[in-house]
């Protein structure tokens, strides 16, 4: 008989992914603490959690698909958590995207109750948990990962251990890093070249033919250059993102010089209410810098 | 009839490059202020230039392959450089990579003596030159580069005009931006991730398998993760360039936050006096700031 899963926070991605595992055949116990997104997936099939404790008292495996750290903490560890229907047995697989050292405090926690945890974070967006083509970064027991792999099948493509709890996070992290850079990159470029005349359609072209090509420019490049900064993935989102690797860079004693910038031109585009936006839109903060707009005058 | 081709600085890029026009049947008169260069060319079939004035006197085209801007500009505007031999009907095609600048003024000093000139800089290094596929970014008259797209074929695989005069030096420095920032991402990626204990051939999988690829990971990221620096494309080369981009990015008033860091990372890379060591090699400046090697324990 399939587990019976916990699905706890169905907003933009966990509104998706839920509904995969539903049409797989599994039954899914979904809590929202907007009731509003609650009612959408119970509309749709789902049973109706009260509380985080208890979708957690009602289910084999939790998962959770939160915005950031705090939210995951007070879930997972909080009055009315998960810890608090804890038992031997429990799996809780946690899909946010948070700080490594909170992943590894709640799986040493919920440890303790005999609970088994997985960090989980994927890359891909709204349009990979619509597609069900996440890529999946887990932290956690090997023996752990393989048990719920047909689960983490319905909502992903791939789906890598990257090492024990936390794990998942940090290469979360470094995908975050590397994304970030290769926008800002594409935003520098971008903004000298317009500066002395030449038009950014031949920019993006050149460089996507080249050895300077990236995923993020092949897919935002030919869309930031008319201008086209609806999300994909929110500047906000990037944002929350870096500060968690920039706290966990600090607590580990890692310089990350390059990344740093980065974190303060998305802080720019905070400042500018400019979260709502693509990440690519980081190229206005350094349009603005410059005097200068990185737009083709190509159809 | 096929124009008399004059190629000056033969060294590691124009050696190569200089052989294909040979085998495509052009007559090449070749000069290499290190006379060894030039015979070298000469043993296979050039014929010898005394100077770059005695080159442009005898060639119908002129190309340059040098170092940096102020090789440009001694060859073609110095003492027995181009100049002294200008005149109407002269072609002259500089394909070193210089600041966007100084190819306006050459292409300007040259042009009142009717010489019509191209910056035509490239990427894709030794590998790419010796196999003819590099990438040419030409800046200039189209008709002009109509006129001598048959010579950059017989070198390249792309031929793209990006713009007037300089256009196709603005581009290669946007180009190398891009190529040291994600060099760069890379870095700092594998350097928080190793720091947290991940095994860096995993962050090299999951970033290379989703929307944090780049083209010098694909390439690098599995060589560098085993310590293998060997070029490629030497740092000292990038250095060269990002000191280009810079004082470029400084004329022209347009802020680099982040290849500004670059830059500072490469100017690091120089200090340890390993300029001839692959541009991937920054992540040993960063390993070292963080105080861990970013090794795979995999074969």
């Amino acid at each position: 008989m399939k587990p019976k899963i916990g699905f706890i926070g169905v907003g933009i991605m966990g509104y998706h992914m839920s509904q995969h595992l539903m049409k797989a055949g599994y039954q899914v116990i979904a809590y929202d603490r907007i009731k509003a997104a609650t009612d959408r997936i119970v509309a749709l099939g789902a049973d109706e959690g009260l509380s985080s404790k208890d979708v957690a008292a009602r289910s084999d495996v939790v998962i959770t698909m939160l915005p950031d750290s705090p939210d995951v903490e007070a879930v997972a560890l909080g009055p009315d958590g998960i810890i608090e229907a804890a038992r031997e047995g429990l799996i809780y697989v946690d899909m946010s995207t948070i700080a490594p050292g909170t992943a590894i405090k709640v799986a040493e926690t919920l440890g303790e109750k005999g609970v088994r945890c997985l960090d989980a974070p994927v890359s891909g967006g709204e349009v990979g948990a619509q597609n069900a083509v996440l890529s999946i970064m887990a932290g956690g027991a090997a023996d752990l990962l393989e048990e719920v792999r047909p689960i983490l099948d319905t909502m992903g493509k791939t789906v890598t251990l990257c090492g024990p709890a936390g794990a998942g996070q940090t290469v979360k992290a470094c995908n975050q890093i590397q994304v970030a850079l290769n926008f800002v990159g594409m935003a520098e470029a971008l903004v000298l070249g317009a500066k002395a005349g030449v038009d950014p359609a031949i920019i993006i072209k050149v460089l996507s033919g080249g050895y300077a090509q990236t995923r993020v420019m092949d897919v935002r490049g030919p869309r930031a250059i008319k201008g086209d900064f609806e999300p994909g993935f929110k500047s906000a989102f990037h944002y929350k993102d870096l500060n968690i690797i920039m706290q966990t860079a600090t607590d580990l004693h890692v310089p990350l010089p390059a990344t740093a910038v980065a974190h303060e031109l998305f802080s720019a585009l905070m400042a500018h209410g400019r979260g709502d936006l693509d990440h690519s839109a980081v190229v206005t903060i350094l349009e603005e810098m410059a005097g200068v707009e990185a737009r083709t005058k190509e159809e």
